[in-house]
């Protein structure tokens, strides 16, 4: 059972969006035992989209397609559906009923080109789209389905979690596949690769599968494997997953995809603690991480953003003097703001970062990439300094790992100390 | 002149990774006159890889690949090239002594995979790589030209730069593109083509392009024309642009890819002005979005991300009657914000947030998407209520882009009032 991804776009090709709607299919798909084995993005011509709708036909047996739907004159995917089809356009009454209502309820006026859209193939069945006004649609032709749906990213997940993901056992059988994901942090893809050596190879003669999937600070293994018995696979999947875990253990901060933010929300609430941050080198990037999770108001208290000195000194208490002594980027302004903005805050716990983010700014004693970050716990504040390299974006995001990772090492062994006591 | 860009690893098939390079090297290829046409993702296997470049290489005159050389045992990508293009593997003592360097550097050891990437196709122009371990390979076969690239971002830009760009028009007749971009904020795609409607159809005729290329809060409007006279074409999009923008003037904040915060940026930077910030339901990505920029420490101050309502009291000054007469999410508290931290940082400008960002939190009289602006100024205060949908991300990125829209046209107003006196 293999699908099949078709992009349709020239705002995706001249690179004006970033396909985000393939990784979230190929994501969600995957999750369901189904396998993406390609992405296709094309422009929106009746040729291009012919083109690939022809060999996608004869390589999966699922093609999903996102895109050229929307409600201006440079959409001509719905025409070239309907001839590749075999089939015309139809007025569909229902759709139009919910245009109509859509418009109302975020009062705005509907215009002549939202109605067309409820013009829609006759032999496609109508997949509601209940944020938006471009139906998607789904075409049964020989042993292959397609669906077509808008490319707008919350309209296509919207229109796959109502409509699509329900219907798709019923049409094919589907195999079983498990999988385990090992999340670890501060560690390089060659090391791990070098650790887990001789056990990869094992585990690839077993015929499971292991990717390494790496991002800033972070890399991911994950061992799965697919078959009809779904116990014997999974037991596999375990077996091997402890032989490789037992390896890389002191690298490891959590399972199954989830985030270091997400594994640091859960260590924060589980406890009843609570976190401030005092950013500058990262420049709100650490609360905008924090604050991404819905439910982070329960643990995280508020924020400092002191990119300029004067706010370090009124609000973070940092030292003037230390400020001219070692500069900002310094351990001992990064611990004094750790600690300002954790009694300003009144919290458990804080995190600091001060650093040259790049591409600028660097000197020769402190190269750009240069960063400390500060904790500040209840019984202590400590401080690491990092050098990372000469991305600006890569370097907050980093820094931003880095810290939530001291941060959870840090309360995972103050936990223990206590419990030893 | 086409090219075609082949994205190899499993990590974007399986939703792991989100494809930012194709991105990046469609907008860079069109800047120079190379019409993206096709993206392929596929699979580390030789067969997916021989088959991807069997077509592409009757369909494109330039093939970009990335991925699929990492040092770990899961790629398989140098191998299938060297037979694809009937070549074998040989040592590279430059490539070699690079790699040692670059790990003297980074100060990790070099271990035996990292020499392995010193081996490479002997008819293969090698790209240096001068941020990583796998360099980039240049072949040529028949017509085409295939470079293949690690998938790591900043190290595919940086072979791109460094080596790639200037080779390619002593080896293909590149055409002249000429485009200009509109960049319209706080306005929908559907009313803009309704505004433009008949100059659209005229531009169309007149052999030019035009796409619409919405973001959360923003639509660009792409004009665009290929040929060989440059200056007749520049000519032709600067005409057609002008009818264009003349039609919605009231919604261009920028042109040409300028992002809402460079503009913003460079309006606070011209007039020696500042700006702090006070976020509640943004959680720092405002802070983050105008950070993001090198060089924004000039007239960023800092903010307070008041994540928790006795920071807004303590911090910003709040009324504590307000907070329970109103809620956080009302006017009274958005311009309290707003000036409570314009005054505490002594910045020109302020901007507030406070909303039900989602997906919970909601009510019915406060329903969420809920979102409440502010901004003080040297002369008054004042605020704008927002109604967004249910994805908190979208509704954070739409907040932050309609905030810095408000500010944006309070600056120009407030300029155009002091030259009218």
């Amino acid at each position: 059972m293999l699908a099949e991804i078709i992009t349709i776009g020239d705002e995706i090709l001249i690179g004006q969006t970033v396909d985000t709607n393939s990784a979230w299919m190929g994501r969600e798909l995957n999750k369901r035992g189904i396998a993406v084995k390609y992405i296709t993005t094309i422009s929106d011509t009746p040729e291009d989209i012919r083109a690939a709708l022809d060999v996608a036909s004869y390589r999966a047996d699922l093609v999903l397609m996102t895109g050229g739907l929307g409600p201006t004159q440079d959409d001509v995917t719905k025409a070239t559906l309907c001839s590749y089809f075999n089939t015309t356009l139809e007025h569909n009454e229902e759709v139009h009923a919910r245009i109509a209502s859509f418009f109302e309820r975020i009062g705005r006026p509907m215009m002549e080109v939202h109605g067309l859209q409820a013009q829609l193939p006759k032999s496609a069945t109508v997949l509601m789209n209940a944020r938006g006004t471009a139906s998607g649609m789904w075409f049964d032709k020989d042993d292959t389905v397609f669906i077509s749906m808008p490319g707008v990213p919350y309209e296509m997940k919207g229109i796959m979690t109502d409509e699509v993901f329900d219907r798709l056992p019923s049409r094919f059988a589907l195999p079983t596949r498990a999988q385990h994901t090992i999340m670890t942090g501060g560690v390089g893809e060659s090391t791990l690769a070098k650790k887990i050596e001789k056990v990869e190879t094992d585990l690839r003669t077993a015929g499971l599968g292991l990717a390494y999937l790496p991002s800033p600070g972070s890399v991911k293994l994950r061992i799965s494997k697919s078959g009809n018995d779904e116990a014997k696979i999974r037991e596999e999947v375990a077996f091997w997953s402890r032989k490789v875990e037992t390896l890389v253990k002191e690298h490891i901060y959590g399972y199954d995809d989830a985030s270091m933010v997400q594994v640091l929300g859960e260590l924060l609430k589980t406890k009843g603690d609570t976190l401030s941050v005092a950013e500058s080198c990262t420049g709100g990037f650490i609360s905008h991480e924090l604050t991404s999770l819905s439910g982070s108001s329960v643990y995280f208290m508020g924020s400092i953003v002191s990119y300029d000195n004067q706010v370090k000194m009124d609000d973070l208490g940092v030292l003037e003097s230390d400020l001219i002594a070692h500069g900002a980027v310094s351990q001992p302004v990064v611990e004094q703001m750790a600690v300002g903005v954790r009694n300003r805050y009144k919290t458990t716990y804080a995190i600091s970062t001060s650093g040259i983010a790049g591409p600028t700014g660097g000197s020769e004693k402190k190269p750009v990439g240069t960063v400390w970050v500060g904790i500040a716990t209840p019984s202590r504040v400590y401080s690491r300094k990092f050098l990372f390299g000469h991305n600006r974006q890569r370097n907050i995001e980093m820094t931003t790992l880095y810290a939530f990772n001291m941060l959870r090492k840090e309360i995972l062994s103050e936990a223990l100390a206590t419990t030893e006591k």
